[in-house]
């Protein structure tokens, strides 16, 4: 494995009754002015947002609000939130909703505490060693922002969507009741799973040597999901079925199951720049990529997909050649993905073949991504227009 | 899964070379004055101990010593770390070694912030919210105990061995560089891989429903032992070997593959009293405990034995059923004991049976004790029987 530095300071919640609980004694130990940042109205019909005003209001904390968080959030919302949080002496930045709200929240906790421009941490031009404290309510499975420091920001002015992020901005706390995310459409069901899937395949296919054990808990993490995401999607309020997807999504990107490990990410890179032109949902951009990308790729280390074949799909080796099981395992990844309802072409979201070129060279732009095999601009143009 | 609350905070540093890079910006951090905790001359005779001190003394940092601290660390050793502590203003203490030399050290750490006597936080009076700031350079891989906030002390006045600690105890920054293990005696290598097993069976083996993830990612950490253990031992000087087994070990008792699981814990506690009467090796005792453990338990739920044996140790399921799954697979874990050369009985520590109805009554004066089957003071005494 690399060498590594590690460290995850989040206080995690699981379970039913903890907001209840924990919520105002964790808002206690930093605030007694927090800005509430959420989304659409799901948590106004969910109730929630009436349990969250009623539990802090009840302890005497002042709730100021930025509601209207959008899915890939604005890099223009996140500059509203820093001005309350300014203007008003915010002390804690409280982030009910899913990825969109949580990575809105920690860039508003971020941007705060910098004295410039907050886009400069999302371009790579700071690293900021400060940020007010974020706590968080977790509402959907999906990207991990619960447990991690990082997030991604759109800036439309510029067509640009960037991840960026600090050590400083690991949220203080995060509660997750998987109640909560009884109430999640569908569609947004599977984005999450397809999320969560991306982020455990963004881990596993690296050209790091001797990491058997990480690999192995990533392949938990996959087969859990595989296990699990039929039964959430037959029924939503299956509390058991939702609040175990809903840890996976934690585990994937809590960066406890890739210590020493350099993940690929290139699939990412290229749904970026998928989403800063169409604004797609980020985990269908990556169901779409993924397969593609697996076919592009599998040639630089074919026993890697031999491997989570085996592990995690089934896939008998009954004599295969690591080429033909990699094959093999690429299929069940495609099959998976069609069970449950994923997209599998950029034409279902309309997307043609007029911005390949714009995406593949934007995609580069900061240099070559990707890991398990480095990917230039006719690369990336190459699985684009596989995917269209 | 049980609702739960994480955090782990501790700064986790793996990899050649972390010692030079990263001891004194992170001493330097807390103090100006550390203790230094180690235990026999191995650190002398490896040269790490040279290392160190000069690291620090070139950075200016002053060093008071604590040497000497014995496997089964003892109170009398805890209450020398902690007078040293308070006459001298150490702000720091610096443990080298392995589970022992931290253990104790953590007691020195919260011992000398607790007005009281020490002993009071392992008999369970108090849990206390403050300690000394901690930091470990590891040695030998086992314990875990380089991130975690428990330990294990004996008190020989009273021939008690109790397990404590209070969150305050976690390391703030523990540096794992394998290399540091290659001197490790195989007896020592040994122990250490029985031990992390241990901690993953602890893990395994309990009645919490829906955790299929946290089972997963405990059949990882045994998977990776069964793997690796053997070429440890072939070749210890093997990096990747002593690395990937090191990693193991933190990860089997960092409580990331074990959260909202109530784990078992009755060969711990049997073994702690073992000890306490006859100072044997903890690893060994745990190795000899488990399988007259399993065969005891496992008609309290065959089918969780049934899955380990088909997904960690290759047991084929070829019409069986649970019970008989359950047999094939406790036959298996004897087996890799044995392959490893770990002890197989109380014989071979020359322990009879003269204390085994003292041992059998103190290992359940505070409750009953397991989880995955709730033993009393009989049922520890059939296992004990079964393990002469």
């Amino acid at each position: 494995m690399n060498p590594f530095r590690f460290q995850n300071p989040t206080v995690l919640y699981y379970g039913k009754g903890q907001i209840e609980e924990n919520l105002v004694p964790e808002v206690k130990k930093y605030a007694s002015k927090v800005l509430l940042v959420y989304g659409g109205g799901s948590i106004n019909r969910s109730g929630l947002y009436d349990k969250i005003q009623s539990l802090l209001i009840g302890a005497g904390v002042e709730i100021l609000e930025l509601a209207g968080v959008e899915p890939n959030p604005r890099l223009t919302t996140v500059q509203k939130g820093i001005n309350i949080c300014r203007s008003e002496g915010v002390e804690l930045v409280l982030a009910v909703g899913g990825g969109s709200v949580l990575d809105c929240s920690k860039a508003i906790a971020l941007g705060t505490k910098y004295n410039g421009e907050v886009w400069d941490i999302y371009s790579k031009k700071v690293r900021p060693e400060e940020a007010l404290p974020l706590g968080t309510i977790l509402t959907l499975a999906a990207t991990g922002s619960e447990m991690n420091a990082g997030g991604v920001i759109t800036n439309w002015e510029t067509k640009e969507k960037l991840g960026g992020g600090s050590p400083a901005a690991f949220p203080k706390f995060s509660i997750c009741d998987a109640e909560n995310t009884y109430t999640v459409p569908k569609d947004q069901t599977i984005y999450g799973i397809c999320d969560m899937l991306a982020h455990s395949f963004e881990h596993y296919f690296h050209p790091t040597e001797h990491t058997a054990l990480q690999r192995r808990l990533i392949e938990s993490v996959i087969s859990t999901v595989i296990e699990y995401a039929p039964k959430v999607l037959a029924n939503p309020e299956d509390y058991q079925a939702r609040e175990t997807i809903m840890y996976c999504s934690t585990m994937a990107l809590n960066g406890m199951i890739s210590m020493g490990v350099q993940g690929d990410w290139a699939c990412h890179a290229m749904e970026h720049e998928i989403s800063a032109i169409y604004d797609i949902p980020h985990g269908g951009g990556l169901a779409v990529l993924f397969p593609h990308w697996m076919d592009y790729v599998m040639d630089a280390n074919p026993s890697r997909f031999a491997q989570l074949g085996e592990r995690v799909f089934g896939v008998s080796r009954d004599g295969k050649s690591d080429r033909e099981m990699a094959e093999a395992t690429i299929a069940k990844v495609r099959e998976f993905y069609r069970s449950i309802g994923a997209p599998e072409r950029l034409a279902d979201y309309d997307i043609g073949d007029e911005s390949l070129q714009t995406m593949a060279a934007q995609s580069v732009r900061y240099s070559d991504i990707g890991q398990f095999k480095k990917l230039n601009a006719d690369d990336v143009l190459s699985i684009l227009k596989a995917s269209l």
